[in-house]
């Protein structure tokens, strides 16, 4: 099939000719298409059924350059290739976290997918204050169950290598590199501040050198650690959620990385969250208390149940295939000691990435809404300087923290938790 | 060109038609070919015209099978295409310690090249007892320019994951993952132990928990980190040298790897020679000191000249393209501490895939001559303790040592230097 970019008026003929979409619509000549321009580098469509709004998917489909500026900034489509690989590994492992893949389609660089209509962006609903009581279960489950599989812990050589080659992932790890892991950190073009930040607030990063060693030694892992495929974008922009459900999305950032990076990820705005709401419950009407600790609730939940998920998996993997190098009489000790060691390496970098996605939000060209949308500057600003205070203790310190509690104690001491 | 394997008998044929060859030999029908029985897992051929035998050139076919074992031990000729990658690479940066390639093929997995007939591997001439003033010189060098230009510090990105790419090498790094990493740790079948060795000496090695966490950690970040384009196999028999002249050889594990491994490999080599020569002195009757002194200043000039050599190529990339990054008033101190942390943890990878190195030559199926060809098997077996013992507090307490120096000075505790 030969590449062309859909619109809401094609979309329909377009479905039609895909076999297994007559089995979710009774009617393929009743769709109404809706172009949902929320996304940065794609083009999405929810398709209804008029006549039966329930019989619904998502399109989501790349275009040859990065959608938010337009045809002037090229980016390959071979993106969604990453994207499709990424959601049929996530399906394998953890499907009930995952929207159900209808179609998908290399040529096309399109999928054709579940259309969560039961369930919101979760930064969206975070910036409302809303609780979801299952999300650190649910998102500790998705990390530990799409990650273990495809670390050396339960790959052979052979197969990991054949599959890091398959995901490596240059265009997207750049903009990582250079967004995340670089800019932020000097006086770049690409950085955006608003007016009430002062010369000493950049320099207060830009000019730090321990800080500046500890990120770019974060980078190097980022680029030289393949030790498992990542999600690569685990902000809570790429989660979609309700009370009961959780489902991971827009897996495109996806190669073979650091695990700590997906991690913290996920981690890192929460406590941007947690800071953002000092200022956002009042804003309600609320009392921050109770929100801000589900947030430092939900992380602490996260990584000590992502620790022991990933942990059980391990070892019901080596229970099915053991490996003699651990059968000796005290070789259970020596198999504990490993894991004990491997997930406070994870844990540290979990904390240097988190630190780093949280200071890219404050400078960075891509903002977050639950910071960058908070009116009154000055008050943005000092939520922002607890942030950035926050992060370089964590990156700066990131071997020294023993524990989650730790962490969300830092937190506490620089916002506290009244 | 298809692949055909060559033999004594159709080398001359086969030269006949390489143009280039015209410049080597004035006479192509009057040339002698020696097949070269030494190599593991190739064919190599020595070819001279009988009249004038300084016309010579070496070639190296691989087959498809492990030439040790033969037809029954598959193994893909691909090596031979990363072999002729790695040498174009080593001879774009360090051509003074390369030999010489005149013409190389991947559909006949081979390269001809110089033929080094004045220089001996230099295992032989360390085993008895030969000094080469200038190795640690002409390795450090080695190292350090072939290793930098790889690197995140001096590619992009792209250009860095482009060569990851062409560089995973799967049947190799098995090689070396079970051979070097995992077998010799336990009581495995490809293990080959002497009469002399006993149970608490295998159990000293392959029922100690922190050794054998300690060792994993080292597979995993041979697994897993992909910091430069390594030679992969650096040990003293990929070495010819004379006084004056040193070349590496039989670069055909390359792959994107942890840059101490390759500083490792050649270290652990080093200190695997001075506890043989505790005993091998004597046996050439003569006094140890002045030998075994050698090895261990060669020991530490290499780590001290690698670091050093290593760092003005960082620098010297730096001054001709400035990051903006360090482009603030205390920039150079920031630059400065990240070169000194990059190397500290250099080092630490270089200590413990140098004791990864010496004790798998213990007990591993790959025994080095040094020790192994020490006939009597009570003096061998005490070098091989002093060997593991070193070993051990070397991989163990890899983050302790703060320079070569306290690693000579291990050496010298456990094999006292008289």
């Amino acid at each position: 099939m030969e590449y062309r970019q859909l619109s809401p008026e094609t979309v329909p003929g377009f479905l039609k000719d895909i076999p297994s979409m007559q089995k979710i619509f009774s009617d393929l000549d009743d769709l109404e298409v809706e172009e949902v321009g929320d996304g940065n580098l794609n083009f999405v469509y929810k398709v209804r059924q008029r006549k039966n709004p329930e019989q619904t998917v998502v399109i989501k489909q790349a275009v040859p350059f990065l959608r938010i500026v337009g045809e002037s900034w090229p980016l390959s489509r071979t993106r969604m290739n990453f994207e499709i690989q990424a959601l049929e590994h996530h399906t394998k492992y953890c499907p009930q976290h995952v929207p159900q893949i209808y179609y998908s389609s290399t040529d096309m660089s399109l999928v054709v997918m579940q259309n969560l209509n039961r369930h919101e962006v979760l930064r969206g609903e975070m910036i409302l204050g809303k609780i979801f009581p299952k999300l650190a279960e649910h998102i500790s489950s998705f990390l530990a169950n799409t990650i273990f599989p495809t670390t050396d812990w339960c790959l052979t050589g052979g197969e990991k290598k054949a599959m890091v080659g398959r995901f490596i992932n240059p265009e997207l790890c750049k903009i990582t590199e250079d967004f995340v892991l670089t800019n932020p950190y000097e006086d770049h073009e690409t950085n955006v501040y608003h007016d009430e930040v002062t010369q000493a607030d950049k320099d207060y990063l830009q000019q730090d050198s321990q800080l500046k060693v500890a990120v770019a030694e974060m980078k190097y892992i980022f680029m030289n650690h393949s030790e498992a495929l990542l999600h690569g974008d685990l902000h809570i922009g790429s989660i979609m959620a309700n009370e009961e459900e959780t489902y991971v999305i827009d897996p495109e950032f996806a190669f073979f990385g650091p695990i700590g990076f997906d991690v913290g990820a996920f981690i890192g705005n929460l406590f941007l969250a947690y800071c953002a709401h000092e200022i956002r419950q009042p804003m309600l009407g609320r009392e921050p208390f109770e929100y801000r600790n589900w947030i430092l609730q939900t992380a602490e939940e996260t990584w000590n149940k992502f620790q022991s998920k990933f942990e059980a998996n391990w070892v019901a993997h080596e229970q099915n295939f053991p490996h003699s190098y651990w059968s000796y009489p005290e070789g259970r000790i020596g198999f504990a000691l490993q894991r004990q060691r491997f997930l406070r390496h994870i844990f540290e970098d979990t904390i240097g990435f988190a630190a780093c996605k949280m200071m890219r939000r404050i400078y960075g060209l891509a903002k977050v809404a639950d910071i960058a949308e908070i009116p009154d500057l000055k008050a943005r600003l000092d939520v922002e300087r607890n942030v950035m205070r926050m992060a370089k203790g964590m990156v700066k310190q990131r071997s020294a923290f023993r524990s989650i509690e730790e962490l969300t104690a830092l937190a506490q001491e620089i916002s506290p938790l009244r």
